[in-house]
């Protein structure tokens, strides 16, 4: 069938109004009575709370209030995600904790009030746990001593259940375990004519968003209702934990999403609960703002690892064994994202032995949260890269031996259970015929591929479609656009419906009348919410078709809409518009009722996505800099429903991914202070560390998504660190087993290497 | 079936934050960079706009602009609804017309600006038609030569399907014609043994809500999205109206609906197009708020009516021939409510013999809208008086009278259509029984009764129900809170799904992600809104039970909700809670889909609501005054799913019928300039003014009302003027025939009266 809308590129429908800069973000807004609130946060990484000089801090002009735990009666006693977290009591367990909260009337007096707390405030410093193969040890002091279950984040940043071992009966500051155990591992070395072994290790890195976090609260004393502003990735979830942690029904917090000026994981709930805390406490709106040193210090990055990867093949290239030690360092809190490592190191290629043990460990540094694919780029920067030495030992063609191992569809994952339909080989085959690696001899050397992917979230949802009176239509949805989903959900409901995709708006509504929905997390909005729309529209478009059939007394299966037309095949006179339609179901007395398709899917089947990336790149061997001169990406989308919306993830994601593989890490000191506190010292890439991007959109169909489509959010930012470490062996021989790789790892790597 | 919510007196979930003040009207609002505008209404009734000195108010500091017709590149050529007026082009219709608008920083700027305008600018005063009979000469001066087509409004204000009779196909003023005709009127004239006839004459009356029109609009040009924030009853009328006369698709057009300070009819559209046309224009916000007195001239009153009624009836009590000449001056717009005045005229009793005519006429005064039941306080007035003058003629009761004639289910309507089941009888009945009634002999004289209702609106509606992970829900409609109907449509879904009416939120969304619904207009809301809701709960109750079956392995036929648990009847140990159900739909990977109940309804079936009230008064006949000091009411609402809800809608149209019968009347003067421009000179009533109320609920029940509930936001403000004209005549033997009725109208009355 051939497509009219999807397939199209469409412009993004909030795109001019970003780049013109006529978005309203949550810190624009003005609003009536509005107080503004800094916090204080804690400069040590373990202390005990002396004293918060508040009275000091009160006596500032402008400044209304200055709030302790002890003035917070909310919350859990001890909770387990950082959102939920309002104040430190007692102790703070991260440089970065907050302490104290200043609210005032305006942004400068909290500032004044801030800086005397600053000066005032007086801690006991403790020992801090920085190294999380100490905080491992099973005789170390524990950093949550509370704790109790496991954190509710898990589950939220892998795209997978979580189903770890049961923990030690013994408390310790090992929160997490999994392994995938298949075959004999040792049998599957021995078998092995070339086993290679590595140990990589990654560092914490910041989402870095543009906008900082923040969040504006008001609550109704009367009504006992609380809004909340907020840049969230997830409607429903942040305000099931605003009500949970505040003690208000879900229905009395309304979360009116704002633009997200960049999330990639880091948006889902951070500040919302303590503003919704102050607002309530205040009897004013009050607006809580980080600077960008906050960011830094209290918001929620990716976790440092430390990855063991081993394996073994035949001498004809065929992968046996696949050992690893997986060691997330997850911050003060649960969280980290150790399923899914797992899963992606032993699931992308097959092996008849298998054994991958993980662990999560806590330290005294901020709780980590999820960034974009969490755990995926560290696990395909070292699997890739140890894939890569298996095939040049072997003397094999990389890409050939990748595909001579490549799960498909029916392989089984670590867990047993078996991949959905994948389009890996696909991806591998389609990125050989990219000039870069066909003429990779010809050129010199430094091209790299790696292959890596994402497996995809799932959560219900809820679509709904209303037709407006002139024949245009509005999708209802509770999903959050922070990648452009908008766009091709309109489009999604625009092909079914059989308009044009201008006549087509999609609503993100706010919680009190949007459509359930999960968070924009794990690639899965176009793919969930996505196929609620198809079945909404296909509920619309029956309903449009049965009035349509009445009026122009005809069978529905003779019908047809083009173009906003319903018509009766074959007889180009018998027409009447859409909006000659709807007309008839509005207006006093009218007879039919209104066109409103709407349908709830919860769909469990999976739909990873694959792709495989090559990376040309220059290295200076003196400096030990590595640019970046050329870049191909073969990635499978299952279907393209916005081709442009789709390059421009895979930019995104290209673009993030040189951070990560060269520029970008957080340093904490000995103490566990963070150094990188400004943009200053976090290298984010600028536009010359991006090269030029060629992108091949491979499609191999979802078995259940909206006409073949699968989450292309995450899967481009996995491979590239692997295929840039690639290409630095392929031009000088040496391993880098870190990232990023900054030229002090690349010149360390190159003095270790054999001569090429 | 007993219920359990419904029929419980619930408090408005509205109430406390109206009580203390902290509702948020749009005049409350903060905005950054908002504009105020006020409008430069005409002085002259009809006039030609010779100057308007823009460049001097301009030049005052702080006005940002100064417009007029030319202007606006917007709108019809020939507007024929206020709303879409936006300014007097050429020529004023109306002393109050607006010709000009001023934006300014601030609304002192803004009244600078005016006060400049106003005196400078020029006018050249042509001859105003006042008066509806000289207006309705063939040889009149058109007052709207190019009218084409019927107003769109009079389908809105009438709760009827307007079939009027074809126009005279040459222009004239008067636009409206309606004619009902039954037997043979001459032959029941002469058949009648009392032949009572008299012609009635009721004032423009005002709704004089509290809060002034109000409406802020905001356009952003990348996107091309306007929004308007406004006090509306018809969030898609006001959408649809918007969006046409800017010429923008109505998904580009967002009407967040604001707190209505008062409505009652007249706050469908008036600014909202305006002020959507200056933020396109400005690009900034812009508000414009009217004064009191702005009010007063340019918004849209109840007509003034001249209604000649003449009642024929056997010696028996059996009435033989209605006929009427109706007369409605609808202003400067057509729009009157020609045919439900004809309709309840000649409707509420049976003869064999009827012939009612009614014609609309355009004047030179502001264009009139919708009043709480239009029409119908009007058509009562006359119709109760002379049926109670027969029935004192023929020396009968005169509720025996009533009851006699009084027209039931399956009855022909002046239309020819059957009336559905109505409790006009019921209610006549119940009002006998009124200790008012029942001692009106021994207490002395001034005791009058009189009946009357309303058909009933229908219109279309979706409604939707989602349910949250904590048990609750929430009810998502598109209809517009304006007596209480959030309360009651939360109740028949609590009803339905077995939870606590306080765990059941109702959310009237905004026009982007609302469900279609009509406007809160023809008391329709409960019973059209309210039918779509109780499918929608039937709708997410199924959901509910199917999950459940599942869980508790039972037949969902074994199932009932109560309290928020689902229970397997008989097993006291087989429960699941509701928000455990819920729970299993949410989060990563969850297999259910979200529970979400939808239904769109488009009931054809009315349901009319009668009453019958009975009124004390006490007569001074020296000054004529009257004070009301009982009042008793009996009235058909079908079910009251809200006693006390209802009941206050019951107070409520007493007391505005209080205003209507004794106070409330606009008066102009030979000009057409209006005399009555401020509440010192408009009198409403005042707590004093309104008697002790006992209220008798009678419920017929609706054929497809939620649980039989009928609409009774109008019906209790129509009888009123009429029992309390008709307790005059108890008291005096003198027949007032005009409202209201102040003191010289009722010396005049007593000065014809024969003596008691």
């Amino acid at each position: 069938m051939p497509f009219s809308v999807v397939g199209q590129s469409v412009p993004r429908v909030d795109g001019e109004e970003k780049v013109t800069g006529r978005t309203q973000f949550v810190a624009d807004q003005e609003m009536r009575g509005l107080l503004h609130a800094r916090l204080f946060l804690s400069p040590y990484a373990h202390a005990r709370i002396r004293r918060i000089p508040a009275a000091a801090a009160r006596a500032v002009p402008g400044v209304v209030a200055v709030l302790t735990a002890d003035d917070l009666p909310f919350g859990d006693a001890v909770p387990n995600v950082r959102g939920r977290c309002l104040l430190a009591r007692g102790e703070t367990r991260f440089a970065g904790d907050p302490v104290a909260v200043v609210v005032a009337e305006t942004e400068e007096a909290a500032a004044d009030g801030l800086e005397r707390l600053a000066s005032g405030a007086e801690f006991d410093p403790l020992p801090a746990l920085v190294d999380p193969v100490a905080a491992a040890d099973p005789a170390a002091p524990l950093v949550q001593p509370g704790l109790a279950g496991k954190s509710a984040e898990a589950s939220l940043h892998a795209a997978v259940k979580v189903e770890e071992e049961a923990n030690d009966q013994r408390p310790s500051n090992v929160t997490g375990r999994v392994r995938f155990v298949r075959g004999d591992i040792e049998r599957g070395l021995r078998e092995s004519a070339l086993v290679v072994g590595r140990t990589f290790r990654t560092s914490v890195v910041h989402q870095a968003y543009i906008e900082p976090h923040a969040t504006t609260a008001a609550f109704d004393p009367s009504s006992r209702r609380l809004t909340v502003w907020t840049a969230t990735q997830g409607l429903f979830y942040s305000r099931e934990n605003v009500a949970q942690v505040l003690g208000l029904p879900e229905s009395s917090v309304r979360i009116i999403p704002m633009a997200v000026g960049g999330g990639f994981g880091a948006k889902i709930l951070l500040l919302e609960p303590l503003a919704g805390a102050l607002a309530m406490l205040l009897g004013r709106p009050v607006r809580v703002v980080l600077t960008r040193s906050d960011e830094f210090r209290t918001a929620t990055p990716a976790p440092q690892s430390t990855l063991e990867v081993r394996l073994g093949a035949r001498r004809d290239g065929t992968l046996v064994a696949i050992q690893a030690q997986l060691l997330f360092d997850a911050g003060a809190l649960p969280g980290a994202p150790l399923n899914i490592a797992a899963l992606m190191l032993g699931g992308n290629y097959q092996a008849p032995h298998l054994d991958i043990q993980g662990r999560e460990i806590l330290t005294h540094k901020a709780p980590i949260g999820a960034y974009r694919a969490p755990g995926a780029p560290q696990a395909a920067f070292a699997l890739e890269s140890v894939v890569d030495d298996l095939a040049r030992g072997l003397g094999l063609d990389p890409i050939e031996f990748r595909l001579r191992n490549a799960s498909q569809g029916g392989d089984p994952m670590p867990s047993g259970e078996p991949w959905p339909r994948i389009g890996l080989r696909e991806s591998l085959a389609a990125i050989q015929e990219d000039p870069v690696w066909r003429h990779r001899e010809r050129d010199g050397r430094g091209v790299g591929v790696a292959a890596g992917g994402w497996l995809g979230g799932l959560e219900p949802a809820s679509a709904c479609i209303r037709l407006n009176t002139d024949g245009g239509a509005q999708v209802i949805v509770g999903s959050i656009d922070i990648s452009g989903t908008a766009t091709g959900l309109a489009q999604i409901a625009a092909e079914m419906l059989g308009l044009p995709v201008s006549r087509v708006r999609l609503v993100g509504a706010d919680s009190d009348s949007a459509p359930a929905a999960g968070m924009s997390g794990g690639s899965k909005i176009t793919y969930s919410v996505g196929s609620a729309v198809v079945k909404a529209a296909e509920d619309a478009r029956r309903q449009l078709l049965a009035l349509a059939a009445r009026r122009l007394e005809a069978s529905e299966a003779d019908l047809e809409i083009t173009g906003g037309v319903v018509g009766v095949r074959g007889v180009p006179a018998r027409t009447i518009a859409v909006a000659d339609l709807v007309k008839l179901t509005s207006g006093f007395g009218a007879g039919n009722p209104p066109i409103f398709g709407v349908a709830s899917e919860a769909i469990v089947q999976r739909a990873p996505a694959f792709g495989a990336h090559v990376a040309r790149i220059h290295l200076d061997a003196d400096s030990g800099r590595v640019r970046v001169v050329d870049y191909a990406v073969a990635q499978d989308v299952g279907r393209a429903i916005n081709p442009a919306a789709v390059r421009g993830q895979i930019h995104g994601g290209v673009a993030q991914g040189v951070g990560w593989a060269l520029l970008e890490r957080m340093l904490y000191d000995e103490q566990g202070s963070v150094a990188t506190g400004t943009f200053l010292d976090y290298a984010l890439p600028r536009a010359t560390d991006v090269p030029p991007i060629r992108i091949n959109l491979v499609e191999v169909p979802s078995e259940r998504g909206p006409y073949g489509a699968k989450g292309v959010g995450e899967p481009p930012v996995v491979p590239v660190a692997a295929a840039i470490a690639n290409a630095i062996m392929d031009a000088s021989g040496a391993r880098v087993e870190e990232l990023p790789i900054v030229p002090e790892v690349v010149v360390a790597a190159l003095r270790r290497a054999p001569s090429v």
